[in-house]
């Protein structure tokens, strides 16, 4: 009898996120049932014992424990708490990946722990200073990556000309575009227009060897027209958070004048 | 028989806008008719007049013309247009305010061309470096006055706390607040987070005397909890310009899920 399966091996940050191992933990034990996944739960080894508990000893078969000592806090300078706590969840997870031992990692913690895991441990690619979040964040463009989502509040010309670089990466690998097309957000498509960053990034672009199609305007992230767009982080995250809250709050006018109907459920579920 | 009218006198950039005369012309003349306005048409006089023969005279009566030489276009740097082409609409239209002919004056052209106009011809309050456009632009927050929106896209901290000032005053002149809270917006409520602009910002407005009341979110944007909210001028044209596309994208998909029905018109009314 064969029963080998191929199973992805993710190390998760137990302790990341407003809850820890109280929601991480009954979290992977669904993972792992439902997906082909093993876990590697990585954090307080008495706080996660005491949530795997709950659980019975076939639930918690595809899940292992590495302890950890310490969690990187939001309030935390990312930086910092590697020098001060390196067997902090975050890094250990980190690690993990970095030894072959898992194929990604995963934490709900603060995002800047999880970029300077990872820049510290694995390092960045020829040429690229540093890495930066990017991903498709608005409906209307499942294909757009928008890079950088927050990592570099202070963003330079030269990093976002790489983010056009690591943008591109993603959607050939992951969106499967032969040539993505980058598109820098401005507020304006005139060249002339736009802030110091935005004319110093479009020449770097334009000289660059990317696809760069040039400036675009916000409206124009809506339209699915664009596989890449870069923006600084500051920017970026405005974008993501304000998305998401207009979202919300557009859904519960919905549900507030139709009530919970059909047709609010249809509409909430389009929107959001 | 008193027919004496208490009467707005409005000087209006002509040339401005899209399509310039045969727009702002017929919008003059219903706009004397429905307001108690009267309007100074500035611009090339001979398109003026084409457009006004197409009225009768009763129609026109309250409309009267000063000729200007040249328009100030959208890809144009401001100051150098001023230098280039001092009679050009837009700075005619300010300077008819400045000689006290009129109360006010409307530009619908180059929003660069405007301010550069009133900075020139009016000044700066004491202490104030520069100007910036503000208002309310997010319709679950009709009392929040955001500011800069769009006049300068690399702002400064001084700058930043300048405009702190001028939203303050537009909050309680126009919105009759009587201590209006003052905040800074950024990608966390952290005093730690944010771009190195925000950082030093919120030092100088915490020595300021105004009432500042913190960093802010994007959800709180929503929250009509701020009188005035501080960004610089690039974030909030993307802002601006994004949350209006947004609205539009949405009604159109409300419309299209449900059809032109009276429960479309109602949601589409209160969403934008």
């Amino acid at each position: 009898m064969d029963n080998s399966k191929n199973l992805n091996i993710i190390a998760l940050d137990a302790m990341g996120g407003d809850y820890g191992p109280e929601v991480t933990v009954p979290a992977a034990v669904e993972a792992t049932e439902k997906k082909d996944l093993a876990v590697i739960l990585v954090g307080e080894k008495k706080l996660i014992d005491r949530e795997l508990s709950k659980f019975s000893p076939l639930e918690t078969s595809l899940l292992s424990v590495v302890p950890a000592q310490g969690v990187v806090t939001e309030n935390e300078s990312p930086a910092l708490a590697y020098r001060t706590k390196p067997r902090a969840s975050v890094y250990v997870a980190a690690g993990i990946v970095k030894a072959g031992k898992a194929s990604g990692f995963v934490s709900m913690g603060s995002t800047g722990a999880s970029i300077a895991a990872s820049t510290v441990l694995y390092g960045t690619m020829d040429g690229i200073e540093r890495g930066a979040i990017g991903g498709p964040v608005i409906g209307y463009s499942p294909r757009t990556v928008i890079v950088d989502l927050g990592t570099n509040v202070d963003t330079r010309p030269e990093q976002l000309l790489d983010f056009g670089a690591l943008g591109s990466i993603m959607s050939r690998v992951i969106y499967k575009e032969k040539n993505p097309k980058i598109a820098l957000l401005s507020v304006g498509k005139e060249k002339g227009k736009g802030s110091s960053l935005v004319k110093e990034t479009s020449v770097l672009l334009e000289n660059s060897g990317l696809n760069f199609v040039g400036n675009i305007e916000p409206d124009d992230l809506l339209k699915n027209e664009f596989e890449v767009v870069l923006c600084d982080g500051f920017v970026g995250n405005i974008i993501l958070k304000f998305t998401e809250s207009l979202g919300k709050i557009i859904c519960s006018q919905i549900n507030e004048i139709l009530g919970e109907t059909d047709i609010s459920k249809t509409l909430t579920a389009s929107i959001f």
